[in-house]
């Protein structure tokens, strides 16, 4: 029965029932963890065979003669240039490989922007005000570089296809302060929704008011599908953005940390060859060059693009199942109680459930002292202010899946009993 | 017999018989490079079985317990901060450990100051000018940041002790524009000049106009000794820093660049507390952390620091024959000469030598058109502006003894008939 249509005293009665399960759960001293987007053991172990590839063979040197061992190669080998191209779908032409880490390589980009400008427009550092957009729920680690540098964020609340495009044609048009706008267009993290061809061609076709206004695209997820028969699909943004005549107005971002070891995989940003010849110029005064035996390591490790798909196909396998843990808890207990609604993706690291507004801090509390920890309930938004303090983000790849099981018990529980004191309240 | 003490005849002649040299040499299409600090084949090959190091055990777990293969840890595993610790001379808790690069952690030093300023102070980006003393000859790639980022570079003259104190006291001392010197002050880049201890102690007695002033102590070839009985030290400036009460100071750089696989090695910077919490704000927004599989591979591949010293030996060894071929045919073709003067390093990477005003740049043009690649003259002063046109930094580690044999006759024969050039003319 839905809790909204309860009287006082059944809810005061069911919530004397959950309020002794959640102190049940209290009394176990759980110590879980369903915070962090982080890949589980058994899925760095599929990977161990990279770890010996360059062991095994000794054979060092690059396609193109490269001795990979030592200093050169400012902007990637070309068989990793080949390979990360073919995972983020662009020209081979179109790629610069970095180091470890994708977030440092738009963390990069936006501190050149506030130094240097973008293709030579103005250092942002010298601006006024400048603003991104911000959809939202989205990634904590992206509103963070942009609060770093104290550029001002704006809210776009998503849809099922993607950010409300109707406003963020709108804004950037108009407001020549808007300088970009973070996007995880497949998978989103963290509501697991992939932009749909309209939205991506709107994007395109955005008229901003900044010329050196950049679409940041950070397609993190890929290859991240969890079904082999539901797997989804993009428009490849650089190739719409050329056919709409505005070829430099994205920069893609991906790395192989969810692909092979997180911290120790490979990096790129994809753009016009205008965008990378800037960047470049960056490149060659920051470093002699990134790690070129990983970029190799991968590489003989993959053998090819498909080697990868093969692989991902294997990270599904172990995921798929805790997906599949949390979401049939979820619809147990949750169910027809009407007081949250969460995603189901076909892809990606997570799950985005909303509660009832003004829920989700308290849940994340209850859920900590329960030995649960949750990521922050507002760490989905800019400043880690959800305006409703309902969005919560669910993390279900690190637990082994019966520790998954235990924690999502405890979470159903919070949510169930933070509901009840807030319709019991206002009843 | 000095070409100084020659007449116009014996100058003519002489010229007459190198200039048959140089045009011998020319028409043997050669193609020798000495322009960088590179090592070479075999001193990468004793590093292979670093390689090997984690396929043979597969047990990545790190002493304090954390999965390397794992996101998390962002300033480095403790074992890789003992190691590099010990190889830059500080407490294990005065260090971060950092990616591939210690030219990146430098870069990012000064570009987090560009937007962030140093210790809170005000970011430099702000301000309407920002100075650099630059001891010279010095090092391309420093001056290259300073100048990326638009930053006043002032030519310190070195002198056999470091750069010149008094200029340095007076300066900083008076100059609050001025927020840094670039220092390699051990076995320096390209002079080969270790700083004495009494440099040492001025540099930490330093009492600069501006608070967020740093010394930026890059001690790259801190380890790289070529004899073992002529090893040179240095005070250790933190320390230095520390006792004379200007503990936030200095920032030291190290990589294991040199000693393992340039671009596969790891680097980092050693720092005070107070200085390591500020960085640790931005690292944290920059990055999940460092590869720490190869963090924990440099670990279990040297053991312990003796592990790293007794493989410096072997670098020596290999390396030792090469600056002494070098030498050798400086001091049997251009000794009593009075046309140059030359550095007997006894450790780092490099050769200087300064030949008569006016002549490197047309020393290194007529190598290159010989066939010989001679770093750009210029290239050790800011901007590439050598005042004296008579700096040009060897290189002797990358070529075969014997191509760097042929490199050098190549060179001393460019040399000499530069001079007689410029001695003809001013007779």
């Amino acid at each position: 029965m839905s809790y909204k249509e309860m009287t006082k005293e059944q809810l005061q009665a069911e919530r004397e029932k959950i309020a002794a399960e959640y102190e049940k759960v209290k009394s176990m001293g759980l110590n879980l963890d369903m915070s962090r987007g982080k890949p589980n053991t058994e899925q760095l172990d599929i990977s161990m065979e990279m770890i010996d590839t360059l062991a095994r063979t000794h054979k060092l040197v690059g396609e193109e003669g490269v001795d990979c061992r030592n200093y050169g190669v400012l902007d990637g080998i070309v068989e990793a240039k080949r390979l990360l191209s073919a995972m983020i779908e662009c020209p081979i032409d179109n790629i610069i490989i970095y180091g470890n880490s994708s977030l440092n390589v738009m963390y990069d980009t936006v501190a050149r922007s506030m130094t240097h400008g973008v293709m030579g427009s103005t250092p942002w550092a010298k601006l006024d005000k400048v603003k991104f957009l911000c959809p939202v729920p989205g990634y904590d680690r992206h509103f963070a570089i942009t609060e770093f540098f104290g550029i001002e964020m704006i809210n776009i609340p998503m849809t099922n296809e993607g950010p409300d495009m109707d406003m963020v044609e709108d804004l950037v048009s108009k407001d020549a302060a808007i300088k970009g706008i973070w996007c995880v267009p497949k998978y989103s993290n963290p509501s697991g929704i992939t932009y749909s061809d309209e939205t991506v061609r709107r994007f395109a076709n955005l008229k901003p008011a900044a010329e050196d206004f950049r679409i940041y695209w950070d397609n993190a997820y890929c290859i991240h599908h969890l079904y082999e028969d539901r797997q989804e699909h993009i428009l490849e943004i650089l190739e719409e953005c050329a056919k709409a005549g505005n070829p430099d107005m994205v920069f893609k971002f991906c790395s192989t940390s969810k692909v092979t070891f997180p911290g120790s995989g490979i990096a790129a940003i994809s753009a016009s060859k205008a965008n990378l010849d800037f960047i470049r110029k960056q490149m060659a005064v920051q470093t002699i060059g990134h790690d070129k035996l990983n970029q190799l390591r991968h590489v003989r490790f993959f053998g090819d693009f498909n080697g990868m798909l093969e692989h991902m196909k294997r990270h599904a396998d172990i995921i798929r199942p805790k997906f599949e843990a949390v979401l049939e808890t979820l619809d147990k207990e949750l169910g027809g109680l009407d007081i949250a609604a969460w995603t189901k993706p076909n892809g990606g690291y997570f799950i985005s459930l909303d509660t009832l507004d003004g829920c989700a801090k308290k849940v994340v509390s209850m859920c900590k002292d329960a030995g649960v920890i949750m990521t922050a309930a507002g760490a989905t938004y800019p400043y880690g202010k959800d305006p409703h303090d309902s969005n919560i983000r669910i993390a279900p790849t690190y637990p082994s899946t019966e520790e998954l099981k235990q924690a999502c018990e405890v979470f159903v529980t919070c949510v169930k009993l933070a509901s009840l004191d807030k319709l019991i309240a206002e009843i």
